[in-house]
């Protein structure tokens, strides 16, 4: 550590941030309730390493022209026992459950209720809200191919949400089927992948053209304004119709849209199949309590139906947000998940079947607060005692000593500056009070406490100066008996 | 994912482990407890990312040869904006708030307290406890020159530790500090490096060959039982003395070792300065209510001393523990910490006053297990209400809702096997009971409560059998409004 050496740049690595109290204080309320949810429902908490061998990671198996395509990947040195095999931060929880699952199948009780939380990293190109490692929760259930458990994992979600702090109607957690979809193109005659191809994306346009102009597309063709012509899938007017009736069957409750479904892919066995399993997700949720107003069948779900191999979860927050431009949009998803069969058979050769669901935490933290839950505005720093005078250092410990054992954050001023640079230190740690012990209150047996609470409302002129002097008049002089009281009594008027 | 692609083995990489809910339970656990033990201290929480650029963490700088030197490190790509820098996962959390410290230094409130929580990453050869991956909590002070802020750490690290859970008495914080030997040396007449080494070698030997032993090495040397001669520090008489006085000073209260070592080391600029800043921590200590019986000053601690600066702190517990061979042996450390000014300077040229403590939470529940407090057999799974019937799976959820409304961890059970696996699943689960609801049961309006604790106790052959089976009939059929009091009861009676 020569003062010679040249000096490093202090930088976070690109696409890594650091996060303080405002970031951290919803982030970890939402993992503990979510947490205890989870519990709740019998899933038990599973912690793995960073690291996983590649080759079990599967997706992005590292080549040699480019190790760190899309993971972050390492060799192990390669002169140790089993070494010179390449690593990888994992990019998700599910891989490495899967892992752990065909690692540990013999001995788990099954079926295995788990979830996980903790930061997952991709390398990938960091951008606007885009980091290369962020937090995520899961929980899944693997070895159970029943639809209930589908439905309790979809129940748990939805109660999960609710614990985080998302008011009752601001969600919902939307189910489709893959298998639906399937049944769809079926019934409606489609076989090509390029016909499916155009459906999905006339579909996908609804939003934006509604069913008269979907209804060209998935025909022969749409001329815009423009005088630009997009080419039809080429369906005929019945299958066509079948199309629209499918998008346009999720709504009303669970029981209705199932009935408006099987009108339109009934018949087709993939379609009897996502029906029936369906009708048993609907029959577990009803049981759990959970209603239509918080689970909904919605054939408009598409999430990852390449990944998934039966009913697919997508958790929505209902609320408009603006953006960047101030315009009002969805908020949209904040999680979800599904059912798939296929990840432990990579290690194993056998068939397991698995569901789950999971969301990211700083995600949910945002929905929270376009919801009007904005943690961060509760985070508060520790009551200061302002520091005067070396020789009276034990009483400035005996009061923070004493607000501490009442459970009151706080502590003495340790520092080196006057008075004024404390109130502001104090200011700046967001400090409800400053404690003012000088010669004056120690020969008095009194504290004088500054509410600086008050000095921050009147300062953001959110408050009536008037109304607000009269109650809280800034700055009182106590019985050092009374400074508990006194302390509480400013934390307890925050609006 | 084709079934004719090699299947990977499904293993952990080398030093990494999975951790399920009996070694999670207690991480968390304390996490939480010191968490807000810290937090009522006035400190901020803070989580940077895990990677940091490989010339910010500075001790491990990567060379062409072996980029990989103690810690996990990797090329960002090349052709990104700031591209080609070597990143690399922090191996500790002081480094990384250095980092921090330096790069927000001037908007930071000063003095700037954080604590700090999450994984660590060596690069190391793993062995039998011993992994690449371990969980760190530390909290630090930057910017404050005062003894003042040691103590707060100490007093903090000692109130933190026992709200773990460590039962009063069985653990101690040492403090010394790096200038008093350095004072001892003057005071001795050794400004020889060898020399140094060979008094603090021959110090080391204390525990194992008593002061006489020691009083040899310090001296001309010592002749062995197996007739080899080991050269002493060459010591004279006197000097030896006050080397050994320095040693044996650590008894009584703080004030006695204090005074005991200001025979041998003061009249040294450097022992003075040492003397005084234990002075103040004690002092600060005394005002903080942290007696010598939880906090003492012991100048056998030599902690790090290359990278400290001034006090240093050392937790141990005084529980004698067994080794591998069923030997008794100390415990010794659960965690430590001191001063250190130049960690900020490396950045920004300005040197900045630091203190802190660190401990490893898995050392730490390993201690705690040691005196007593396993909290991983306080784990328990779920009430597990078992699936006789299709058809009646509304019902088997409705009782798991039940339960979990009341706050107890209660699951239907979703596998496809019979009565006897699915108990065996129970018991896996450590359930404390199993739910039964058959025909005869929902004709009667009752549920059947099957005690699994019981059974489980009998089993480990704890309990005296006669006196719990009358209390603890294993099997009772209750009204179904009792389902929620007989599972509470079962929960209550754990021993």
């Amino acid at each position: 550590m020569s003062t010679d050496a040249p000096r490093p740049e202090a930088r976070n690595p690109r696409g890594f941030v650091d996060r303080r109290a405002r970031d951290l204080v919803a982030e970890r309320r939402i993992l503990a309730a979510v947490s205890s949810v989870y519990e709740r429902y019998g899933f038990e908490p599973l912690e793995t390493g960073a690291f996983e061998y590649a080759d079990a990671l599967g997706k992005f198996l590292p080549d040699a022209d480019r190790p760190n395509e899309g993971v972050f990947a390492l060799q192990d040195d390669a002169d140790s026992e089993g070494g010179g095999q390449w690593m990888a931060l994992r990019y998700d929880l599910t891989a490495p459950l899967a892992r752990f699952a065909a690692q540990n199948w013999e001995t788990l009780p099954k079926p295995f209720r788990r979830y996980a939380y903790g930061p997952v990293w991709r390398n990938e190109k960091p951008g606007p809200g885009r980091y290369r490692e962020f937090v995520q929760c899961d929980a899944d259930t693997v070895g159970s191919a029943r639809p209930e458990a589908d439905a309790e994992i979809i129940a748990m979600a939805v109660e999960g949400l609710e614990a985080a702090g998302l008011p009752a109607g601001t969600a919902i957690l939307k189910i489709n089927n893959r298998k639906l979809l399937n049944g769809l193109m079926a019934a409606a005659g489609v076989s090509d992948d390029g016909q499916k191809l155009a459906v999905l994306r006339a579909v996908d346009k609804l939003d934006r053209l509604g069913a008269d102009g979907v209804r060209l597309l998935l025909g022969e063709g749409r001329l815009d304004e423009s005088g630009a012509f997009t080419k039809g899938a080429g369906l005929n007017a019945s299958a066509a119709e079948r199309v629209l009736a499918f998008t346009a069957a999720g709504v009303g409750g669970r029981r209705e849209t199932l009935d408006a479904l099987a009108n339109v892919v009934g018949g087709s066995a993939e379609g009897d199949e996502g029906l029936a399993e369906l009708a048993a997700i609907d029959a577990a949720l009803t049981g759990l309590g959970v209603g239509p107003d918080r689970a909904s069948i919605d054939p408009s779900v598409v999430r990852g139906l390449e990944y998934y191999t039966g009913p697919v979860f997508e958790a929505e927050l209902l609320l408009q947000t603006l953006d960047e431009r101030g315009q009002p949009m969805r908020f949209g998803s904040i999680g979800g998940g599904g059912r798939y069969d296929d990840l432990v058979a990579r290690f194993t050769g056998q068939q397991v079947p698995a569901t789950g669901f999971s969301f990211g935490v700083s995600r949910l933290a945002t929905a929270l607060k376009a919801a009007g839950r904005d943690l961060a505005a509760e985070v508060r720093g520790p009551v200061v005692v302002i520091a005067f005078d070396q020789a009276r250092m034990a009483d400035y410990f005996a009061v923070a000593g004493e607000l501490r054992a009442a459970g009151i954050p706080a502590e003495v001023y340790l520092g080196s500056s006057g008075m004024r640079p404390q109130m502001k230190y104090a200011d700046r740690r967001l400090s409800p009070a400053a404690v003012i012990i000088g010669d004056d209150e120690i020969a008095a047996g009194t504290v004088t406490v500054k509410d600086l609470d008050l000095g921050r409302e009147l300062a953001s002129g959110v408050t009536d100066n008037a109304a607000w002097r009269e109650q809280r008049p800034g700055q009182v002089n106590v019985p050092r008996g009374e400074l508990v009281a006194t302390i509480r009594k400013i934390l307890d008027a925050r609006p």
